[in-house]
């Protein structure tokens, strides 16, 4: 009689994205053709969370459809969660408790699907092996819009983030070029990345030599200086009658704040939360007098399934379905990464990475990817993010909606029992 | 020997459109099927101020080409403005000016595409036939996405807004969802539409059987009561884990001020000018205490042609198209119009009005479309709705981004020669 395969555990964490899904599909996919060595694909509900409460979703029973509908479905269809494991020494319970309900499971392979953060509670977990002595293969699966983990070429989910920016932006351009002569100038569209400027800098691919536009970017990476941003803005509607501004959230001034932290107080006096972009569009205003639109992006530009990157699509899928290949060779602790092997025409491959070397390093961007005056891209970084928005994976419509999937979440029967105090 | 036919002008008017341009193919691809009937079509460079600075943009140096791709690119390609004619009576010098223009170039037909205003613009031209005695034929072409037009059962641009809302919704809806455990539970959108709540009212569209969504929507039309919204925030969260708003610009408080006029100042006391969507995060924040992020689509909404309603372009196109026919037939003072034939499956046909019954009309949400707690769209308004964000019509794609045409605009040589003050 042959031995039971032992199963896997699977979970989203932290912001999740247009292809995360499909990072998913590509575990559960490539599980289910190698049934002799994996056993079920148990999905965590929201996350590590529902390892620690044994909320553990019973992937065997979505339809192979349902599975193959998550590569066009965006946002996280177990749910994800906001939770970083403590270390060992801090938090034994924890780790003790992975271990109760993986043991109950027949738990042996963690695949993590996540950013910075994730990776090192993937690295964390692969560590109880050794330490607790459980048995247990951790991969982590690499995710993010804010494109700043290590060694891979980029990490999926930004290219489509990308996509949606350089596309809304040239879309907002012509917009803007069509009212300039009697009315709006200026448009300002607020973008994610409170860090790194990778999403920001998306913004500069909306104008090719084919069809220039007249863009400025406010990178994080670079101090915000007002009287320079005027020139540069001023210059632009001289030469062009217009100007798009494309801002990171993350820009701060020279004293360190970020540019969204106003103080801002209605006339209660109560204090407002707001974003940049507004912040942005009042300066335009004192300075330059000119009439301006702006907008704030937030969660549409993660979620924009409808119009995300096929190259950003397949590298989802490819990396789900490597982290599943590398557990079934053996490995443990490591991240299965993008390799370029060209720029033009673009060529990739799956490689991998010690995990050691990803948890906690935050790649940002080099700082010749952005133009000397500091509010623009160079060639360089055009060359580089251009390949990653390429090619449109539409998801299928129905009466004009797209069809995204809501599996059924049927949770596992649990056996460890005992509540789990989070 | 034939006589030289006459010549048309063509002017884009008001805030721009994903598909204002596929109505701007429609008149002059028609016009090139019917020479013998109509010479060139001469496009006002920035709408109707382009006729009286004699910016005449000629539209028969572009090719057949940039012409059909005008049909997938969005904004005003001849650029638009915000520029009203005064009546005859007011500025008689304005209208002697139109007409100097329209006899050095042989123009007879005058197509003017926008909403409520350019109507009446419109209307005032025809009757300078009559009043000074040259003989024009006026026809306008309805486009605004506020979709506030009467007699047509639809307005050109709406559909597409409506569709690029409806999808936002439940893109940023299925991200909510996955994130609501420990994070954000309550996503807020604001969309545009001052007056009336047409493209409020598409977020609605997002749910559905197959994909019920919680989403609650507030309209221009229902004065906002604090309570009652924070009520079926609360409610809706406590049942799916999380809630959607889909707020209108235009909602305003009890008071008769917008909700986004909250008298905003920075830590330097200067005003600020703010969207509606952080005066509702602010309240969820202070009434529910729960997390939140919101977005301001703006622009992005109107000029979204990557995933513009197939429906719309079609219909935009085809009222651009009887237009000319209309006036080849010999009408003026009239408007082409959307008639439909049947929800489902939709059918539509053009038929036409005239002008007198559109100029100064604003066609308001029926009251059966809003639900009883003022939060929804009812049946009756999901049922016309839904066909106007039907199909796709995705444009073509180089490298990643929408190729969208930019036209030689070349201006015709000034004949009258003398400046025109504006």
């Amino acid at each position: 009689m042959t031995k039971k395969p032992h199963n896997a555990f699977y979970a989203q964490s932290g912001g999740v994205t247009a292809v995360i899904n499909a990072s998913a599909a590509g575990v559960i996919e490539t599980a289910r053709k190698n049934k002799h060595k994996i056993g079920n694909v148990y999905a965590g509900r929201n996350g590590i969370i529902g390892a620690l409460t044994e909320d553990l979703v019973d992937t065997s029973k979505e339809s192979a459809s349902s599975i193959a509908a998550l590569k066009h479905t965006p946002a996280g269809a177990f749910g994800s969660c906001r939770y970083k494991l403590k270390s060992l020494e801090e938090n034994r319970a924890e780790y003790e408790r992975l271990i109760a309900v993986f043991k109950a499971h027949n738990i042996r392979y963690f695949f993590y699907n996540g950013g910075g953060d994730s990776a090192d509670t993937c690295l964390k977990v692969s560590k109880i092996s050794k330490a607790l002595d459980f048995p247990i293969q951790a991969i982590h699966i690499p995710k993010t819009v804010d494109n700043d983990l290590p060694v891979t070429d980029c990490c999926p989910g930004f290219g489509s983030v990308a996509k949606y920016v350089a596309i809304s932006t040239r879309e907002a351009s012509f917009d803007v070029a069509s009212m300039a002569k009697t009315s709006t100038k200026v448009f300002i569209l607020e973008v994610m990345g409170r860090h790194a400027g990778w999403i920001a800098a998306a913004g500069g691919l909306a104008s090719t030599s084919d069809s220039p536009l007249p863009i400025v970017i406010l990178f994080p990476e670079v101090v915000f200086n007002r009287k320079k941003f005027i020139k540069k803005v001023q210059d632009k509607v001289k030469l062009h009658g217009y100007c798009s501004i494309v801002v990171s959230e993350g820009v701060r001034g020279s004293n360190g704040k970020f540019l969204s932290d106003q103080g801002l107080t209605d006339a209660f006096g109560h204090a407002q939360l707001g974003g940049v972009a507004p912040v942005i569009a009042n300066i335009i205003k004192e300075d330059l007098g000119l009439k301006y639109h702006w907008c704030v992006a937030d969660y549409l530009q993660r979620a924009a399934r409808h119009i995300a990157s096929k190259v950003d699509v397949d590298q989802a899928y490819a990396l789900g379905e490597s982290a599943v290949k590398l557990a079934i060779q053996g490995h443990s602790a490591v991240m299965p990464t993008i390799k370029r092997l060209s720029d033009s025409p673009y060529r990739w491959k799956v490689s991998s990475t010690p995990l050691s070397r990803v948890a906690n390093v935050e790649k940002k961007m080099p700082k010749k990817f952005i133009s000397s005056d500091g509010f623009g891209i160079t060639p360089n970084c055009k060359r580089y993010l251009e390949p990653l928005i390429k090619g449109e994976a539409y998801p299928p419509y129905k009466d004009g909606l797209p069809k995204y999937v809501v599996l059924k979440n049927k949770l596992v029967a649990k056996k460890v029992g005992i509540d789990f105090k989070l």
